[in-house]
């Protein structure tokens, strides 16, 4: 049983040749945001306003850095050589921080995105090294992922926080992986299913499975997609059984 | 009568796809030098050597942001929109100051790249917008830039220190601007003639424009041009002048 | 009643960076194919392998133009002066047909893509001067596109011929335009629901809304979506249809 | 002696973020021109504002490919897959052709650009994959490079026409290669030199070397650089030297 929930998005993705338009809608329902930092999506303008609009609403923030690549939005895995994994992690957590601090707010984590949130929970060496750059950028940033997970390791070795995440609007899988986006149900749009979802994970922490099998699943934060067609009224659904169950939004 | 020289220049500005094959060799000779920020030129990889290096030789660091744009790394003025002009400074000297950190130094000052360092210089509003990202930043953050300009009054204006910058392998005009690089002449690469314009600079606060004129010209720093096939002897014929007059490199 | 029906897709548009791993799978079971020309998608490699697998399967070719941006994959409306929309057109087009012509084929017609396909159906003005374009580079080019549409009657003008296009796989609303991909249910994913889609725009020139109106539909070749990440069950499926209703594939 | 000249420069490099402004210029002096294709430089406006150039002054058109790279403007050597090195042959060839085509023109020659010219001037294997690729878009184009070259001998073997260039505005080393732009000298900008240049290689057959040696070299067309500041200057001095030696300027 739960009496605190922290819903965080990704923000600050759009670029002057491709926008996410219903952005600015998702901040008021957050209490955490992850802001793209330049090189999946995000430019300069479109990430400072969504600093500006995340320190309007008080959220948590944190930097949400990827492997290079527009075009593909981040989703390509890379096998980068060492020393090029840590100098683009170095770059874009730099960047992000040093934004948020000019305009009056701090950098509380980072999570990794797309193609390289996957690498870096699964991969022990390469989590080292991506901790070991932002410990060495700020030894107070926490650090989100998957639960149990390289990365969720790496950072308890490196004495960093961690947050867990689980995911209000994504389909587990029976091995508790989420279940690719190539399959149809794998994003949930129906806001009273996502409410179920994160009622069960709150309240018995448990998640139950595209097979119907029931899962353990323990989390600190809960990811909304803010590209889910739906975002909006999900995130009202979610505003409502808070409200009726007594739940606080924000992290602990 | 100078006691002291301040040398810099422009490093970093490798990427993937474009390389300057020289750049470790420049190194020593300098007391200074300004790192890009990935815009013009520099991609992370790239940068974070160059901080090692210019940690390694002591030197003072500076960022140097750009306008976008690198296929013509920065040469072309860009008109902004403000908040677009501001987030972009923003981001780059966000993201040089927070690997300069994490990697052990710390930044000292910016100096802007090629068709933004003219912006800024002549054109009084940007400036202030300009500067006004700079102190955000850091309060203790320099500024670098041409003697008397508008960067050098915004800069003063906010109470950020200034770095008035001469150039050593740059013939200047008779109204004391540089010599436009389309005329023949424009750089020097016969490295007695830049000894000759440096000497004159120190020690008699003059400098000869291409009519003959001399101009009187005060700067805290000497720029050396990276890309200039000459450097390396050129910085070596000035370390020799140095040593005969009793000039010691550094900023005092 | 039809006995015969042509299915074409996009294909082509892989590149190094953004890959569509399925696009070989298709082939089989198109009669007419649309090849990316570099701009939203498609790299030369990638081209000249669809160019390739389009003959190798006897396929007939189409361009298939597009605004630039591969970050949105040429979804993003641009305005562009007539000289740009022209010489742009002008240039994707030739690629395309050269590289056709340079492998032992010849190109049939041409299929804007993305916004640039809508906003060709819609603008009269710019129909027009795309297909002066085409009709420049080769007055035997068909036009691929909405049925009566500007980009219709500016062909028609020309001269050139003109394929009117429906979508196998994407749900019409009440107008008779397409749903948009924003709306739950705007794809088909369901084989059957296509077939029915398909067997009712075939055999009785209609369509049924999203709303469950009749809407009559005449069209000379059919579009199935290569990302539809149940593309090959639904061509299977078609297949199936055709071989039972005694329909042949290909454009007659 | 020669009774004819050719000269022909590199023209439509110009990008909307990079501008060659003085190109109009040069148009007039010339009687052949080699238009980017779009890889390391020139846009789809650019090129098709050059064709228009080349076609109203009556210039024979080659087009001008390149590596990609529009950051290092196709100076980086690449070493690229036999497959890829023919595809973006093919694409860029072929778009210049198609346009060239539709706007009343022909294609004469391909001449390649920058760093690709110098490795398809000396690689057999890459010479003979890219000549194949020429053949194939059209068995009547010519092919401009280095006389005696690897790229000579493919074309004579496929049986395509080969122009040998020479260089008006460059230095020749002792070897018969032009003199690294990284020397100093290695481009002439004053008039005179360049036509006494022109001079010796037309009328004797020979060119004198940076060390004073006098070299053979026969060649078929005269390369000037739009780059050189000293271009029009330069051109106007040859027009005149031509006039006076009753040299037609054109290719016989």
């Amino acid at each position: 049983m739960r009496h605190a929930a922290d819903l965080n998005a990704d923000l600050g993705e759009s670029t002057r040749t491709k926008r996410f338009p219903h952005e600015a809608e998702i901040f008021p329902y957050l209490s955490s945001c992850n802001i793209a930092c330049g090189f999946h999506g995000g430019d300069p303008v479109y990430m400072e306003k969504a600093i500006r609009q995340a320190l309007k609403h008080g959220l948590r923030i944190g930097a949400h850095p990827s492997y290079p690549g527009r075009e593909n939005f981040g989703r390509m895995p890379m096998e980068l050589p060492e020393a090029e994994l840590q100098a683009m992690l170095r770059y874009q957590v730099s960047a992000l921080k040093g934004m948020v601090e000019s305009l009056g707010g701090q950098l509380s984590y980072v999570k990794p995105h797309g193609a390289l949130y996957h690498t870096l929970c699964r991969d022990e060496r390469q989590a080292q090294l991506a901790v070991a750059v932002f410990h060495s950028i700020d030894p107070n940033l926490q650090v989100m992922g998957l639960p149990d997970s390289a990365l969720a390791r790496s950072a308890s070795d490196a004495g960093l926080g961690y947050i867990r995440e689980g995911f209000a609007d994504r389909r587990y899988a029976a091995d508790g992986q989420l279940l690719s986006r190539k399959q149809s149900g794998a994003v949930l749009r129906d806001p009273a299913k996502v409410v179920e979802q994160v009622r069960q994970i709150l309240m018995e922490g448990m998640v139950t499975s595209n097979t119907g099998a029931r899962l353990p699943l323990q989390v600190d934060s809960l990811c909304i997609h803010g590209d889910n067609p739906m975002a909006v009224p999900i995130l009202q659904a979610l505003d409502h059984f808070f409200r009726q169950s007594g739940i606080q939004k924000g992290n602990l």
